[in-house]
């Protein structure tokens, strides 16, 4: 990392967590459809030009945003965090690195209260909020379950080209590495860091950037995600799936990979670990690895590594992308052959999953 | 058994399997919401009387005719044979027991063709079709699957007062014992027995009888089984649920038992064995095994084994009820102190489940 | 509560999690078939009179110690704490409390290094510890995963005559109620308190006490919770289920209880909700809704309200107990007729569960 | 079909399912151990050069026989006929098709009695018994259950070149098609048939024969399946996974694909649907829709298509091949951009799946 983020004086806002996903959609009806009718998210409110979307164990207004505008993009990765004060460390914070800050006491969307919105040192688009309706927690709304049932927001998935200095920079707002891919030589592939004590409430993948990877879901159990599946089949909707359904090396959750109709990529995952203990072993997955990204050695389809989705600045405007110079996940690991990876040759190394770099 | 059912000369129709009940119901919309909003069985056809429902693999027109009446009752136990001509051999099988026998060219139901209506010896409505409208088989309409999916019509429980006499008919009749409880004295307290290579088609159970204890439908996991309960509670309804959800010792199956707004008695039952080799070894169950009827021991409640539905004559009137004679299941496995077993002084039999009597 | 206990001037220790549970038993070879045998925990160390064991996915030296001893109790309740200084904190803390305080810079037991131990204010025996020896975290190691595999633990329960005078204290330690049961009346018979985001770390239950009413643990699906039924029941060990399998109300969890050897209760638990929101909506139940401790309706056992196991001082001696003088749960909701309840008059009450009181 | 397989005047034997296979296997250890100690197949006896294998809920000696020999190959594809009679049956049968016939009263294989083995029309190693020793069915034992626990065999998997040929003589054999794969032009790519009211006892694909494309196994539930992919992926044995896990299209059934360590491919399977009715409607789906082999529409590896087992002659020797001249469905469905297909065009046929063709 040659040009580092400097670390701020000021102290981060306490984030509790991923809470919800702005995304501009070009189709408002389709994109409905897709994640109310097949998805089976639950509309909180809705207008002409907005859908305001929850899981069903959710008590917050909602955890996705459908905005209709010209070109399919991500108008804000908004966390929630601790106290009505954090909204003020969060600016202070974002004002000493420079960032470009707004602050809106009645919110940019509807439910949420006082919210501040920064493009952040990596040029994303972050939200920080913490007044929020209270609505319905349907937990226990069994009859309202679909076999696909989707619980909870678990987390986003950014693409950026140096993880390292992005990794740096989260770090000092809060965030703690639990897992990460590497090669020998020390290049950093992805990261993954987390508020809350699960695996992650983002990542951060390499390439070009600043993009949105994707947002993800969690189920109960990998039946549920199994459905969802079997549901777009019979929908022939197929096209749909990307990648999976499997069981993911690195946190070592169960996957699915969406696309919606705009092409942003929607994971649903269930069953990661805890990681709240303040010296959770960090696990270090060796690229070379082909269990590191599922665990049954299937391979990645390309576009699951090309594709990501572009993200706004605070005017609405596309922000510019970065290109990636450190090597590319993809090339390195797809040979001539395929997909080729070095495990036949890994030696044991302890209790340690993936390879001890 | 000192009134043995004659052994006809006839052959017996050869039965393909358990298609479908028919239940007379007192309140046709509440047991409309039963059975179609809570269950989610898909109506094939209704009108101001009757309502045609069907599992959601089935291809024949339907598995459970709800037909309004003054009083709760089982109009027919339906099965289905495998050639028109079977139909014949029905006619001159029971007609030479001396029952009645009643046969109708355009079917005593929507959907079914040409069939034989009898009151069996043990004074059941049985019923004997082949010719059946097909409709879609919604395997594959994984978007109209909810997580209590009933994917198939998989057996009845009938109530008769000497199992052994019913038992030797329904082997006339070309069923196979798969499993039996039995006491030392050699007194048996109910017997299971197949047409089709799963456990049972039918099962007889001993009590004042005829009598109807339960038809059952099946899911394809455990899981959905629990989704059902869960459903129930959500809807305030769990005084639906009498007995369950728990694993079988007969049979192997997970299980769960409802009741209808008649009270009528519905198993939710997954997952048995194979049993179609011609050597099946039948297991037999020593009455004081308290696992037999819950793999996990956890007791019967007293209203499973007492109540049952009636059933009808061919004119639509209640048979009259015989009563059991032998000893009755409930009183002699649950003592002063509840429900009390000998197990613990069981010793082991080689491989065979249960006790060898 | 008219002898509360005090509000410490001094900050509480930062609590992590419920982390591990030190039980004395009597026949330590019977105990170790019960949780290694039966219920597959993973041994990290044993000698001669100790037993170390850890659930799959933890990293931790262990989350239960069982120890030879003249009679079942229990010797610990134990919490990791954020950093070593919070071990001065949880010393100062009790000390003010006027409580029994040792601190032993080895530990109490293998794998864990400078720990405290007090007796608390409710007669607990609390621990709190941050150093522990890290171990291979088995989350990926499937070859060794079972059909009920307990991946982490999750929760203690504690019996306590006045529920709102520990809930205070409790409060005072930094714990946050998610939910309770009360009644119209305004008492509490339980109440349920967490330091992770789930519902609990560890609950308060109304009843003569200090005792332990059960620890439990986590499965990954609610399939893994029906394994370890079954496999009972083809050991033959039924008579260790002590109540469900079921679906909690409070909690939402799916769950079964199990009694060991020496009548120490487990239960194993899966799938409750997210309660990490500052604001996160605390869940009052009615204790005449009798959905609240089993969702299906089904009633609990007797013995699952009376019977807890004894808990010792730092003596090794066994406290005395307190009768509660508060109504008792048990005798409120169990009517001439068996189990009553006021659900079928209830009313909704908006989006809230249970009744608003 | 310009050499049609004669339609013998005998009766076919009655066959009652699919039971057994005999493999070669060039290193009995590595393939016990993959059968044993990953698969967790029970071993009904062993000697120095041959294993017995069987799924927990058999009865029956074996499902699977593993023999040493000096190249892979498949010995048997055994059935179990109804009666000791059959076997007579199926001598006449095959004497009259001009095949040679062995019959040994003793039984080619350890546990099996009277058996009768054919070099069939097609070329592949038919074996027919009744006579067979009983074992322990360990449905009950579910101590010793794993979670990716195999209950039945299933069905086998034959490649030969032409399949309407094949299936013509198959149904002499008392076999009844269920689903096949075909074209508007009227080819068939494989057809699926069954004697147990199941999708199929076995199936016919179209390639070079004859070979066997693999033999499977049944578990529960789904999620059994991904456990031995999990199970796998700790292991480092990734490599045995060849395709899924999946949903088929065809059968509705889930589905692994895994190839052992000689290459024969084994699956995986669960949840098909019943088909023992006389009329059960026959599924034809369009080699061009890309759901008929994974209904998520995920893509078929080509050596799933490529690759199969060779078979033996009564003598041990290897079978020729005579290659396929109809179109091969690999070709047909992988255009020059990947794996093509029709599906966006399609229209809807009312309830039929696939297209009519
Ligand atoms: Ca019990
Ligand atoms: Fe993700
Ligand atoms: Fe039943
Ligand atoms: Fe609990
Ligand atoms: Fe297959």
């Amino acid at each position: 990392t040659t040009d580092p983020v400097p670390t701020p004086s000021s102290p981060p806002p306490d984030v509790v967590r991923a809470a919800s996903m702005e995304l501009v959609v070009t189709d408002l009806e389709a994109s409905r459809r897709f994640y109310v009718d097949v998805l089976d998210l639950v509309v909180t409110e809705e207008d002409e030009d907005t859908v305001y979307l929850r899981s069903l164990e959710e008590f917050i207004h909602h955890n996705l945003v459908l905005r209709r505008g010209p070109v399919a993009a991500v108008a804000a990765f908004s966390y929630r965090v601790r106290t009505p004060e954090d909204l003020d460390r969060a600016v202070a914070f974002y004002t000493e690195l420079g960032c470009r800050v707004e602050r809106r006491t009645d919110g940019w969307v509807k439910g949420v209260g006082d919210s501040v919105r920064v493009t952040d040192p990596l040029g994303f688009p972050y939200e920080f909020f913490h007044e929020v309706d209270h609505v319905e927690r349907l937990a226990w709304a069994y009859d309202r379950h679909t076999p696909g049932a989707l619980v909870r927001i678990d987390h986003f998935n950014q693409v950026t080209p140096d993880v390292p200095r992005a990794v740096a920079y989260m770090e000092n707002l809060g965030f703690r590495v639990t897992e990460d891919i590497q090669d020998e030589a020390g290049t950093t592939y992805a990261a993954w860091m987390r508020r809350k004590p699960t695996v992650h409430d983002t990542a951060m993948t390499g390439g070009d950037g600043p993009r949105m990877h994707h947002v993800a879901f969690a189920t109960h159990e990998k039946h549920n995600i199994l459905a969802i599946c079997d549901k777009l089949g019979a929908l022939r909707m197929t096209d749909s799936i990307e990648r999976g359904p499997g069981r993911h090396g690195v946190s070592n959750a169960f996957y699915l990979y969406l696309r919606d109709p705009d092409g942003h990529r929607v994971e649903i995952y269930t069953q990661d670990y805890w990681t709240g203990d303040p010296d959770n072993p960090v696990v270090t997955w060796d690229v070379h690895d082909n269990q590191r990204r599922d665990w049954w050695g299937n391979p990645v389809v390309p576009s699951w590594y090309t594709d990501a989705s572009r993200v706004l600045d605070l005017d609405g405007e596309l922000q510019p992308l970065t290109s990636r110079t450190d090597d590319s996940e993809m090339e390195v690991t797809i040979g001539a052959d395929g997909f080729s990876y070095t495990r036949k040759g890994d030696t044991e190394h302890g209790f340690k999953l993936g390879a001890t770099l």
